[in-house]
């Protein structure tokens, strides 16, 4: 069943784990064939413009997408920490459900020092697939948005 | 059955995810008819002082207080989000049982810049009624009480 | 069953919230008879170098490090809270399952002022004993290593 609670917040669990250890390909494994992957200001989506700072309406484009920040990291380097707080039923249409979760992600450098990074609303939508849970749609909602090196680092 | 594990965490990401998009209708519906509402910094429960920074002993209050709080954010724009951790189960008494889950609010403003705003504990009690859990008793202990606009922020 | 998602939850649910009222004793309750409990910067473990900020490899010494802890925090009041992001299967032999779970601390003080204080990941093999799920190898890999009053707090 799509809508299984335990499998929902796996989902979660392993989107900011494979993230946080710099699992890429893992990570694009929990996105359907066919996915959308939006990353945009809270205000914008608010006030109905499209503009984003990252947008990938194919797994291709996504993919394209994830090498160039794995690229860029080489010269920033830093470490993520996800903590994405609980999962929450939107809409249950049978073969997708709709689930927002919020998060805050940290940064740590290469002194020891962590940061708050930013925090912000994952808007997913999400379907059955291959056997398992996959992103067909996910917004990323910032509510940080004034972060210089904020294209670097998959939210 | 009200011990329900996947319930008790909707519940939880719904307040979180309720207060986040300003949806204080939808809020107040997560209260029992009759119920109880109170913020208070940490020590004073500690020390058994009574005084709390927010004290709603009935919805009535409760609704007259969002509402209160709803026009003054209207100067203070700005936009919250909860990270709320596990819930823990602290009791069950059959028709009602004790929830313990921290919390983190992280407040953004207008400029996009996000900070932490609050860390803190929510102890309640919850029933079931009309079909679903409600927060018969809901006691905010904060670890964060020196914030000047502290009042502003339903928690 | 081992691997029961809700008994997961509720071991980290737990393990943060005994630490963040600073019951000690509960808190050594949810380890296993034998058990190992280390907290590394998360820079040595990916080097592969062993030395860790805490290392106890028997329940006893981890008994004696807790109350070496509490004796020094008496002198360096604080609240810590603990918010534990939702907790990842790594793998499941059987009669022990690896669990990973991303987390932010933060420190209170006496003031009233909240502020970040750690992040890291905890990586954990659990078995079952004594009727519940305990911890039979904690690792506490640490994002925040630059941090002076450290080793006052368990993480």
């Amino acid at each position: 069943m799509i809508s299984d609670r335990a499998a929902i917040a796996d989902l979660y669990g392993e989107y900011g784990g494979l993230l946080d250890t710099g699992d890429y390909e893992g990570w694009l494994g929990l996105f359907a064939a066919e996915c959308r992957y939006t990353v945009m200001p809270w205000e914008n989506y608010r006030q109905g413009l499209p503009s984003g700072l990252i947008f990938c309406d194919s797994r291709a484009v996504l993919e394209d997408r994830i090498m160039a920040l794995r690229e860029a990291n080489k010269y920033n380097i830093h470490w993520d920490r996800h903590v994405i707080g609980l999962p929450r039923m939107i809409g249950d249409a049978g073969a997708e459900i709709s689930i927002e979760a919020p998060f805050a992600v940290y940064q740590s450098d290469q002194e020891g020092i962590s940061r708050l990074f930013a925090t912000g609303l994952y808007c997913d939508r999400i379907i059955s697939e291959a056997g398992g849970l996959k992103f067909r749609d996910k917004t990323v909602l910032l509510d940080t948005f004034a972060v210089p090196s904020l294209l670097a680092t998959p939210l």
